[in-house]
């Protein structure tokens, strides 16, 4: 299959700190809470003494669907969480949303029927996150 | 190309607990640093009132790296951190490492030779991560 685009966009004329905020509640909307951040500029920051733009990564899980997803395939939780990056771009920020079915095509997974069929549902859902925000 | 492999495995005859500490020090060993953690049977158990065996997501990170990957590449951030499970099997833990190289699959992203040369140093880190332990 040709290969899937690795992330749906959406650019916000706000800040990172505000559209962290707007991606969370459009998350939360289809289901998926936020457990994890990496800042990942506070990390070069006090690791490498490196200045770096404002680049957040945030982790999005939907229970019901990662409980359905780990049990198909113990390997899935390699994929999981949902990755969420928000940048700074300029004045605004850039929001990327991982694209699940880019993401089974690590290691071959999506030979596996019901996880593609999962990630179907997955991904329309990230979809209408990223269309909220635009 | 073939497609690598999704992880690199190891099986060890103790507690998810003990293997989580293990996995931790040996990764420490090469430069990451375990930065998000996931207990998805808590997740499950709270959020859905489902049991499920002890499975914990890692996210592990050498900052050095991470950030010449993200310098290379903004995008990268959607497979960062690396992950690492640990779940319960039987009396043993079954430890799984994701294959930085599979996951550049991801989107076509294994088409940016500076992002495979960097893949082939992360990987050669995590094998050693995973022979460590075994």
């Amino acid at each position: 299959m040709p290969t899937p685009e690795i992330a749906f966009e959406a650019r916000l004329a706000t800040t990172p700190d505000h559209a962290i905020e707007r991606v969370t509640a459009a998350l939360k909307a289809e289901g998926f809470g936020v457990l994890t951040r990496i800042d990942t500029h506070e990390v070069f920051k006090q690791k490498l003494g490196i200045e770096f733009r404002p680049y957040t990564i945030l982790g999005a899980c939907n229970p019901a669907l990662a409980h359905r997803a780990l049990s198909q395939s113990a390997a899935v939780g390699l994929l999981l969480p949902c990755n969420v990056t928000v940048e700074a771009a300029g004045n605004d920020s850039l929001v990327r949303i991982a694209n699940p079915e880019a993401m089974l095509l690590a290691g071959g997974m999506e030979r596996d029927p019901a996880l593609v069929e999962l990630m179907h549902e997955v991904r329309a859902r990230l979809e209408r996150v990223a269309a909220a925000l635009s």
